[in-house]
């Protein structure tokens, strides 16, 4: 076992070796244990992964826990501002952090293509081990598998977590009230235009970034401070307007939204026009929605910018009474207009 | 929500209305919303999964925890004695009951290929929660992905686990002491030649049956009459040879294995000549290796023996000194041969 001291930026199987991976790097013998140890334990290992057993061990401080998981099959594997590796750990850190709690275990499950170059593989590790490390979570457990070429696209990644719910909170869609407000920390779009414009190969100058982030830090504070927080979401596949839906469907409590309060950067709002994409349908991956009594919001707010992922905090909107299970958008020129959930697929391979 | 009284054995989502699964399926939006609620709640809701959060919150008997991960990539989905969603339950919960815990919640996550017929995957949700189910685990949590057609194959499936610890047991690899015996609850191979014959379309008969099964309640019953196990393994990719070089190679003792008390059937030793296979090295999917003290072992035997799992429990060989590292199978003919570790990929995609 490598200790972290001597841990190299350069692939740790070189190109003479094996410059891809082939069937028997999941087969179960002696490729799938080089591969584990000379990658995989070399950059994540740990006190848990180095226990070798089919499952870690683990001791939790409390009985409650919250428990999640998500595949992802991002398309391309690398994009600005990230990669399917650091989307793997933020994603399922936020999911934690969205159910009030603090992010402890992942496993980390790879599906890998025949003929995926090493060196890939590698860049995609280094950027989990980044990411755990940031998040403050160890990756505890694992799995690789390998299927033939044409049988899945470079990497597929599963992580599930496990994290500590943090004691006096109480986090349901369905505690959403009529009269609170709605928060999100910053601008939206931003992932799944990101996603697209590489993908697509638009050129748009400046390259709009993903805004993959853990939000677990920022969450963890306000939840500390703040025990009146109600629904905690982050609005990825579908964006904001789903799932906006998807909580007012659960509460039976309408929402409305200000228009001139949701933040689009200058580069998202022309990317989406020019694709004709609406933004409110369009992926986070480093935001959250925040809904909780009026009385709490301002607090709220100076926490959330007290954090760089909050920077750009602000309240969006207010929930009612009035048209309970459906968003409604105040716009601009101070008309409404009902915002749908997402019908169809507006972006496939987002996340 | 439907509830379990009125669940149809015939798919939920009519051929009239989506015969296969779409991109939009995992798109985040209504689609994925209809495929969750009619087709995954609908089989497998209960208290958890009808948070309808992001993850699920969990009340744990005690804070001493097993958590895993696997990824099923089995080919074909469905073959004799079972499908890639009882694979997917009885792999997990396996590896939890390795670690000396009971299995106690499960996620879920799918990555499906565009064009799949809805029929199929219907079919496999029905296997899983019978598996889950049979195996006395709820599964809390989900997430469903969907590829592009000619990106994935058909389904890939996604289990992580917790259990929780059995009191007093301390299972581990480097455990395996000289003088241990080595037992095996029944007979060997039967899940990689069953995978085969299905796959190649060699027609043996009878047909080989997958031995797909949930050692829980077996182990369980073991753990908690003796407390003396060392190591629980269960041979799956790799088979018998490859996971006991992992514990040779782990503890620094070797192991003498009794050819003549190796179990294999009739059929799955004949499908192994035709086509060259060693069964020592071939996938088990319902078999544990159990390393105990031999003062224990009868009584081991006795209590294996009691479960449908555990019919054909035999001691199978002995943990030495003599060649650290090493597994030697005493033969037939009382000679002796090195059993070394898996090199190359013998079957691809066995689970």
């Amino acid at each position: 076992m490598k200790n972290k001291a001597s841990l190299q930026l350069s692939c740790p199987i070189p190109a003479s070796e094996y410059d891809s991976i082939q069937l028997a790097h999941g087969g179960g013998g002696r490729l799938t244990a080089q591969l584990i140890d000379r990658m995989f334990l070399a950059a994540l290992g740990n006190e848990f992964l180095e226990q070798a057993h089919d499952g870690a061990f683990l001791t939790m401080d409390t009985a409650d826990l919250a428990f999640t998981t998500d595949s992802f099959v991002v398309d391309p594997l690398f994009f600005p501002g990230g990669d399917i590796g650091d989307l793997a750990i933020n994603g399922t850190v936020n999911d934690l952090a969205c159910c009030g709690a603090i992010p402890r275990y992942l496993s980390l499950a790879f599906i890998l293509e025949e003929g995926l170059p090493m060196e890939k593989l590698w860049q995609v590790v280094l950027s989990i081990k980044k990411a755990a490390e940031k998040a403050g979570v160890k990756i505890v457990t694992g799995d690789t598998k390998v299927v033939e070429k044409g049988k899945g696209d470079g990497i597929f990644i599963n992580t599930s977590g496990i994290g500590e719910c943090i004691k006096g909170t109480r986090i349901a869609p369905e505690r959403c009230r009529p009269g609170d407000l709605v928060l999100i920390n910053g601008s939206i779009a931003e992932h799944g235009m990101a996603i697209l414009s590489q993908r697509e190969g638009l050129g748009f100058s400046p390259a709009i970034k993903s805004d993959t982030a853990s939000l677990s830090a920022m969450l963890n504070d306000l939840l500390h401070q703040i025990s009146s927080v109600n629904v905690l979401r982050d609005p990825t596949r579908g964006g904001l307007a789903s799932a906006l839906n998807e909580i007012c469907g659960s509460s039976q409590t309408g929402i409305e939204l200000l228009e001139d309060k949701i933040t689009v950067s200058e580069a998202v709002r022309g990317a989406c026009e020019i694709l004709g994409l609406d933004p409110l349908y369009v992926a986070n991956e480093g935001k959250v929605l925040i809904i909780l009594p009026e009385e709490d919001a301002e607090k709220a707010l100076k926490i959330l910018r007290s954090h760089p992922e909050g920077a750009q905090s602000a309240i969006i909107g207010r929930v009612t009474d009035e048209h309970p299970g459906i968003v409604r958008l105040r716009t601009l020129v101070d008309s409404t207009r009902i915002v749908d959930m997402l019908t169809g697929e507006q972006l496939p391979r987002i996340c």
